[in-house]
């Protein structure tokens, strides 16, 4: 598992004095970005030197407890499912009482960046999502 | 159904020359916020003036076309489903050539502000609800 | 003078009940990639067609009164300078009462998109940016 | 002086793939926040527990240079001014390199809560505030 640790930004809040739903993604995809860097594959390396993208086709939340401007916020990051050309991240959210606030899925596809169609998850990225998995510990 | 038409700004798309993934969820709140005042029931409304509050328990998209920026978007907001206390929406994203460019989800409970308990929706936003309901058509 | 009605979403606003600063810029943005479209000229025109890009160098706000969620805003753009290579916006926002709630300004400069050095203004945008000119009027 | 570090986040940044100009102001309150934490007078103590606000009343932003998906970002935070019920603060932007990419600016005043009048600022905040004078330095 991956974790990174951030907190609730007053622009992620709302009038109705919690986290904007929307906002949830944002702070889930500020880890993975920060998993990928932690890999040797940050998003600038894909953007500007790989012959691939990993767009997400499928988001999804559950919103177990309001979280509010300050609180601390505790993403844990681990694969859900991976196979030949895609890979889903699960992103457990938990408070600093150990309570889980929210669950977040992320689905992504690898395609290759001239044909726009699907390809390969290259092996560095395989062996570092194999590291998420949770059945491997 | 409700419709309801905007567009793809700059601060919607990313480095990577589409709509960020997060960012869909602003769009359909947007589209969901409008139907809300057209019904006479604000989110201004409900916040100030109304004993429950309606907050998304579960939300999820699915990406079918890349959106760029500057690009027309079409969202038609239909009910999926509805129980005593809760009721889920969908929101069909369409370009300006009647593709279909997303699928989103959001799923909301009716709470009682005082007890934070599940609370049962008010006749008007029933009805209103009722209204979305394509098999109604 | 060029004019766009927004209003503000939920989004907008934080757990303080009112727009957070920042976002103000966003609707400001918003306006101007409207006028942008309606001047034959829009973003996905200037990323991907012209060899200009039109980056901001300098923005302010000054917030006159708060703004909340559902609020109708006015947006009222007009020049306040240019010169051969770069040119000053003025926003003005207005409630539905007519008072105005705050005032933007953000400053462009041309760049050509090769050499990344100051270039000059296109005929079509310096013809449009003077209509913009309160001063013709 | 206060100094926050961070990164520019794939949403920070749009299709001219660098930071869209209003999310520097988004980078500049999280250092605010964290600064106001940093000094036991959190957002969540002063919109629940406090007697006042501290709304913005002005922004502004100069940049100088680009910033980019992954870039790591030195924020600097130094008192430009202060007087009996308000003060400013300055946002130095510093790369890896130690270039200056961006300054900001926000200007706060001090509100009673309950009468919306100008009030003083707290002993609290304003020794904290002194220490950020890098004239004391």
């Amino acid at each position: 598992m991956f974790t990174y640790n951030t907190f609730v930004k007053l622009n992620d809040t709302d009038s109705a004095g919690v986290l904007f739903f929307a906002n949830i993604f944002n702070l889930a995809h500020e880890a993975y970005e920060r998993w990928l860097d932690s890999i040797g594959c940050s998003i600038s390396t894909i953007l500007n030197e790989s012959d691939y993208i990993l767009p997400i086709v499928h988001s999804e939340a559950d919103y177990k407890r309001p979280m509010r401007v300050g609180d601390e916020v505790n993403i844990k990051i681990s694969l859900e499912s991976i196979n030949g050309s895609g890979y889903t991240l699960n992103y457990q959210f938990v408070d600093k009482d150990g309570q889980t606030t929210a669950f977040v899925k992320t689905g992504h596809v690898v395609l290759d960046k001239e044909s726009m169609g699907r390809t390969e998850l290259s092996k560095q990225l395989r062996n570092a999502l194999m590291l998420l998995d949770s059945r491997n510990i």
